[in-house]
């Protein structure tokens, strides 16, 4: 493993995990705990605008490891598909409006109404075919998130990286995956999928899980305080060829969004040194 | 499909979906409503007695598709892995006292502060190798259940069909599976490894996944109540040559737990007629 830990070049912070701070906030906060990569969401990018936004990051020199989020492809009917495929659109734009490195994927579930899990991942792939000349022509790689299975209904039906990496394989050039420990800690193919993916990871995202988990969404872990065993993870993305940064994102509705950010910021970085 | 839907001799009763019966309500409410299988748990098995339980359900000419639960074999050291064989030997007997089918086994998550889920499955691995010679001496099969990955940290660190088929592969005779559609749904694998797991398929539970769930553990739904594709799963397992019977498993504190068992069993059957 390269010797980062104690480098806070590599920790980027997503904006979710400050959720109380606007962008503006997030940038200025970043910047005053010496913090220099920021992977920001898109309701507050644009509550701030874009050209606002990117003018904030370069007057910071903040790298911008991701945008979040864009996916959410299936829909019961082609009117729902072709506006989502719409907003996907404009995500990318966002994307190469603010300088971000991949816009992260967050690919969708099941349609209102349906049980067709197959079916979903077939709208999956078809709109990720749909959608990947715009993020060619726009210079933004999309980086595919697959969720922890608890989210195969209504957040994302690609729930593993062997699904991730099969559709890498199958669309081509301009894809990625985005990592998230919490998400794939617990895949018995994990060390196997983590080398298979190699330089398509362009994206890697820490937290911990949490024993007990008392919500399926908002109760994510600080690192350090969970099962997940962030070191191990780590060393397999690095031996893949990874070297961009760790971004922390946690949602944390009892804990630690009720926190001064600022205090959060700190304890990321103290956890980002001991044990990520 | 065999055409079993609408006859209620293929429909058992997990006991847990009717929690506020000891076993012997349990039993007479299941006779009463025509329902002529049961799937006890271990604490009200012990509460009845082994013995006078295995008269009741004889009297009532009832059949016993599974014992729950053994299993939880990883511990911290050597004391806690023995003690928990020693439980499970006790949970064999137990089966093999009533007569069921199997003893389904969740297999138990990480060791207390341990982060090595490989490790986790090594002690899996071991405990039931150990188990198995009394299992087979008994004539009680025992039935791998692969857990939904959001229980990987706490409950079982086996978590998709394709892991239980490398063990029965692993270890052999008197092994099988347990395939609870709650927990192998979201599987992209999922047709591939019920054909692979064929005549090994020795249990099958049915509920379903409520969108949304708001607890990790207690919030199943009642079979059509959620989005699981319960006939196409069905259609899976018994192409794959399991001929056996439904067992309704549905964990639910906010619901069904609530209401009147026999009002209980009677949503079961017309849900077991109209969409298992």
């Amino acid at each position: 493993m390269r010797d980062l830990s104690r480098d806070r070049r590599w920790i980027a912070i997503n904006t979710a995990t400050v959720k109380a701070w606007s962008l503006e906030q997030a940038i200025d906060g970043c910047a005053r705990a010496g913090i220099t990569a920021i992977a920001p969401w898109r309701d507050i990018l644009q509550a701030c605008g874009v050209a606002r936004a990117a003018q904030l990051l370069r007057t910071h020199d903040m790298t911008v490891t991701a945008l979040c989020r864009g996916g959410m492809f299936p829909a019961a009917d082609e009117a729902g598909r072709r506006a989502a495929l719409d907003d996907n659109r404009r995500a990318v734009d966002e994307a190469a409006g603010i300088g971000a490195a991949c816009l992260v994927l967050v690919v969708g579930g099941l349609p209102a109404g349906s049980k067709d899990i197959a079916g979903a991942r077939r709208q999956v792939r078809d709109g990720l075919a749909a959608l990947l000349p715009h993020a060619r022509k726009a210079g933004v790689k999309l980086a595919i998130e697959p969720l922890h299975p608890m989210y195969a209904a209504d957040r994302a039906c690609v729930n593993t990286l062997a699904q991730a990496n099969d559709l890498c394989d199958e669309l081509g050039d301009g894809l990625g995956v985005a990592v998230d420990v919490y998400h794939v800690w617990w895949d018995p193919a994990l060390a196997r999928e983590i080398a298979r993916a190699g330089s398509r990871i362009i994206s890697y995202h820490v937290c911990d899980w949490l024993v007990p988990t008392t919500d399926l969404l908002l109760d994510r872990g600080m690192m350090g305080d969970g099962v997940i065993d962030l070191r191990g993870i780590r060393a397999m993305v690095e031996a893949a060829g990874f070297a961009g940064h760790c971004d922390v994102e946690i949602f944390s509705a009892r804990d630690w969004w009720k926190r001064d950010p600022n205090e959060v910021l700190g304890v990321c970085l103290e956890r980002y040194r001991t044990v990520v």
